[in-house]
């Protein structure tokens, strides 16, 4: 039976370059359309794989995949981002201060797993994007867990001058705090770190981190009614597609950037990772 | 920027299913495309994957890929298709008599590898469609290897007579003529074993198992000069397209089944083995 023609599957072969994404669970995850079709919009022969892979499962997988001769690198998602760090031979700088990695590809001289953190440089890229200067500027940012460390350390490579960290967990803020202080002490600017709060006031941009916005009775992560015009407001909230804080900052006149928009951003990094 | 609707990127996702193809090299497998179209044009949601893997790094692998829980199977092709056959947790009775396997697929009870060698089925169900009918009939096999194996078993399934096995290395010869009797011990209709030469007369089905017909000055594996018009031949041999003996069967007015034809009967085969 004669077939319509397939844009993918008429190129599609075993000379094909793999590029796994692996999570538990997996069936969520839209990479596999989403990072082949733009890995194939500039001009790579590559399809990017789910990975179903529990996380007692990950360290085995990891190292047979290594082997695998056809795969160019992983993407790591939920709730693998910690424990794979562990499985690479090197890390970037950023990843090592972080202590998370999102995407693995071959290191050259081994052949091993270069592991690197690309979802805060993809939050950076979209403010970038959406007209944001950062360099010089003052940002509060809320939460500081996986997400809010990585687009900490993104900040302080976009060269904020002032960071301001509210986490309810004050353990944990401070913990993020000193990672910073060492990740930034080669900077030749310098880096004011402080302690955040829930008033906006005074910002270029404020971050959520939190998952607050996700669930409906969530209160907001920071005091609206102080939010200026004039401050940027981002969140890592993808659902739903406009969080509460960012449909409050938009009310307010903010400009914006909700999660889906970082999400877009972080997925060109991880082709850029790939590919450059 | 807009891309053009892909009939398969724009179903593929985290929840499609994942069946790989291994072997070393890999990168002139057609499967990927083919099989991943053939299941599509049966309703299931699955993408044929190629993995290259060493020799060395089979079993490590496969062990892996047990446990990655979105994957439904392993297409095993050059030069894995022995060695596979032991990091299987149960096989098919032709495959463990065969001594290899070409297809794995999860083994309900335990979620291991059932082991299974459809190569022979799928040139069996290349001479049905194309009208040969096997039961009770004569046939002679030349080349006692890993194809010839995989076809004389499938030729007893289906029932043939007569099977002379013809190799110029007698004791691969003998060694597949006792598995055969062991294999056919359980069928209703005797099974007469005899050692063949290259004298096709007489003969129903002529198959050439052999590689000879791939290198340009190769001899024809059987004389053809004697070959009747009402004996059936085919060959495993896919490159050239028309291998010389296909090309001399044909011109003496033979009926014929190409290494190619047999190649999408196996494709078939192995598509119904997962979706069965």
């Amino acid at each position: 039976m004669a077939q319509p023609p397939d844009p993918f599957l008429s190129r599609y072969n075993g000379a094909t370059r793999v590029i796994y994404i692996v999570g538990d669970p997996i069936a969520q995850v839209k990479a596999p359309s989403g990072v082949t079709t733009l890995m194939r919009s500039r001009g790579a022969d590559a399809v990017c794989v789910p990975a179903h892979v529990a996380p007692q499962d990950l360290a085995g997988w990891c190292a047979a995949i290594r082997r695998q001769r056809n795969v160019d690198g992983i993407i790591v998602t939920v709730p693998h981002k910690f424990a794979a760090l562990s499985l690479c031979d090197d890390l970037t700088a950023r990843a090592r201060s972080i202590g998370a990695v999102n995407i693995l590809r071959r290191h050259a001289p081994t052949g091993g797993w270069l592991g690197d953190m690309c979802d805060g440089d993809g939050h950076v890229a979209g403010l970038k994007a959406a007209g944001l200067v950062l360099e010089g500027r003052r940002a509060l940012l809320v939460g500081a867990g996986g997400a809010g460390s990585a687009i900490a350390h993104a900040l302080v490579d976009a060269g904020v001058a002032a960071l301001d960290l509210h986490d309810a967990d004050a353990t944990r803020r401070e913990a993020l705090a000193d990672k910073l202080r060492r990740y930034a002490a080669g900077r030749a600017a310098p880096l004011a770190l402080g302690i955040g709060r829930a008033d906006p006031t005074g910002y270029d941009l404020v971050t959520n981190a939190t998952p607050l916005g996700m669930t409906a009775d969530d209160p907001l992560p920071i005091d609206v009614s102080r939010l200026s015009p004039s401050t940027f407001v981002s969140d890592v909230v993808t659902q739903p597609a406009l969080p509460p804080l960012i449909e409050a900052a938009r009310a307010r006149g903010c400009a914006t950037l909700t999660g889906i928009g970082m999400f877009e951003a972080v997925r060109d990094r991880i082709v850029d990772f790939y590919l450059d």
